[in-house]
């Protein structure tokens, strides 16, 4: 592999472009997102798992673009919650809810929940499909357990609820690059970025 | 902390009981088994997933030595099978069953679901529990699929049908070092030791 290489990431998302970018600096490789591809419309989501959602996301734009493809689905596991928001994590409280709608609806759902009954953990599932059809995983997991009142204002989404674990703060009290180092998204990025260098070797 | 510190492990496995003193070698930690405590007898594994299992045998261990626990529970988790054998994987076929019934069992089920919906991963979960009751836990995943016959003779369980994910190998064809770098549980445990640091400073 001499020249570079384009890829595709399957989101709008200018956080997640701009973070996969960075990691990809001492690569070859050349990261498009949907901006590039504006014909592809909205991508459908419709899965029951991170992994199906990223699946999908994945090869359809690989399918589309003819290029290798990344996709991420990401979201909370609330152990008293049986699991939820899971997948439901960005649409907790509602279709346009915003993240602080979302947190009240968590903080309400467990308000009767002690301290050591509020374990959870962010997930974090990377596609990486080939326009061939062979799709690659990561995951990565952080965690932690919710707060009764959010602290903290780096992050987004549930970060200001999350108290991660073994420490004593939320997620939204760590600075972006100690949140790298151990996030869900963190870790599955790392496992994700082996892979596209293997897979495109 | 300048003297030793005994942990116990919430295991009779020999195998897991080296790999875990190998990873410690370079603390000051002294790792004891359920070998060192005979009179606790067989630890039950009751629960619906590994987080749960590894939960209830670090916390019993915990309680009844005093001394910080630590368990895992592992298994192969198939999508074609929704997950399965997840939890039972160690008795898929039975209550006495061996790896080769198991492999077979595993080989039954899948007998015409073709190479590409044969995706899975091997997933372990650690748990690591303070007599105090604190529980504190680490995940790891190895993806991959399942070949159509046996494959190697290193690893045990289910690693020779388990190709591994952007390899044409099965884990039971990766040395016993490779296999540590990439696997479920080689992941779990590094991130367990630590965490084993952090909550014994």
């Amino acid at each position: 592999m001499v020249l570079a290489e384009y890829i595709v990431m399957a989101t709008h998302n200018q956080g997640k472009i701009k973070e996969l970018k960075l990691l990809l600096a001492d690569t070859n490789l050349k990261l498009l997102s949907l901006a590039d591809f504006p014909e592809l419309g909205p991508l459908e989501e419709t899965g029951q798992t991170f992994r199906e959602n990223a699946r999908q996301k994945a090869e359809t734009v690989a399918k589309a673009t003819g290029l290798v493809a990344i996709a991420d689905d990401s979201g909370l596991e609330v152990d008293a919650l049986q699991g939820a928001p899971g997948v439901y994590s960005a649409r907790f409280a509602g279709k346009e809810a915003d993240d602080e709608a979302n947190n009240a609806k968590l903080l309400q759902c467990l308000a009767h929940t002690p301290q050591d009954k509020r374990t959870a953990r962010f997930r974090s599932v990377i596609a990486i499909a080939k326009p061939s059809g062979e799709c690659y995983f990561a995951e990565g997991t952080c965690e932690g357990s919710i707060g009764f009142r959010p602290k903290g204002s780096n992050g987004f989404g549930y970060d200001p609820l999350f108290i991660v674990q073994g420490d004593k703060r939320t997620l939204a009290e760590f600075s972006i690059e100690e949140k790298n180092k151990i996030s869900h998204r963190g870790k599955a990025l790392r496992e994700a970025k082996d892979i596209l260098l293997q897979v495109l070797q």
